[in-house]
């Protein structure tokens, strides 16, 4: 595995400026959720430094390695902005000999969710919504729920994702939808 | 098969007058649709006298038919309100002698939709939503886009199904979504 310092300069170097700005918030971010809810701060930095890895690759490129190495085809059908996080998973193990389950887990789902989202799933996938450089009507109040359940800050952040599909006519994953359901049914039955 | 009045009458005790009075509206609607869009009117109006006959039957009396005949169980963990329709369905088949397969599927579907819905399941959902006793704040803007175009009203009617799921904070039935998914992709390939 390249050590943190090499893993920040290569890839800080497959991204714009902010997009890297972007992820140091979500590092930033995700240390701090990871230790308020009990997970790995060290493996959720890590997963943070590398989610956006594959974010300003070539469509082309993620399409290719979709459909030769096995992820799920389906993605194919979907919107290109949920490609690069398998494909950023896929990266992460190859190129950047990262070998724990979690962490690659948390990197390919942190755009989709999915059901029974791991803990370090959902602190990475909400600090991706509420990192500090983030701006969208939600974003104060899923910044208020993390304060105190992970699962309802998440469920506000999805909320937020699926009205904005509504609203532009654009096709919803049904896996964001049933990540969703999960963490209501979560929500309901831990009383989080 | 019951005659058509035989049917009327039988479906009109299964329910409160105002539920009457809305399938009456459902009847009417299909029939314009059907007709308006190219489907069969007679069927339409059927799917339509039939599809809320189980709506005001008891809970567990819906779950003993859904779990011993075999109907999709994964609905036990959804909202209750989905279960009349495949209910519905069976009852129409069993009890009303209804054996063509359009019909029986327009019934089934007409609450949730589902990928690849026919032109008679689109005719009966659509009518559902837009009958003339239906006042919610989309309602118009369905009406009005189903002048011509069932697929873009049927969206619009699923957009506000989901965001007022979202909304209360209730969990969203993955099928609606892939139907609305679905009908999307259909306009944008047919320009419809």
């Amino acid at each position: 595995m390249k050590s943190r310092n090499e893993m920040i300069e290569a890839v800080r170097a497959e991204m714009p400026e902010r997009r890297w700005t972007h992820t140091v918030g979500v590092m930033e971010t995700a240390v701090v959720l990871a230790e308020r809810f009990g997970a790995d701060p060290v493996k959720a930095e890590l997963a943070s430094i590398l989610h956006d890895v594959a974010k300003y690759w070539q469509t082309s490129r993620m399409e290719t390695i979709i459909r030769e190495e096995g992820l799920p085809a389906e993605l194919l059908q979907y919107d290109k902005e949920l490609w690069h996080a398998p494909v950023g998973a896929f990266v992460a193990e190859g190129d950047y000999g990262v070998g724990d389950l979690e962490v690659l887990d948390a990197i390919r789902y942190h755009t989709s969710g999915r059901e029974g989202m791991t803990l370090m799933d959902k602190v990475v996938c909400l600090a991706d919504y509420m990192e500090p450089g983030r701006d969208f009507p939600a974003v104060h109040k899923i910044r208020e729920l993390a304060e105190h359940s992970l699962e309802a800050a998440l469920i506000a952040g999805f909320d937020s994702t699926i009205s904005h599909l509504l609203e532009q006519g654009r096709r919803v994953y049904p896996l964001t939808v049933m990540a969703r359901n999960d963490l209501i049914l979560y929500v309901r039955e831990s009383g989080r």
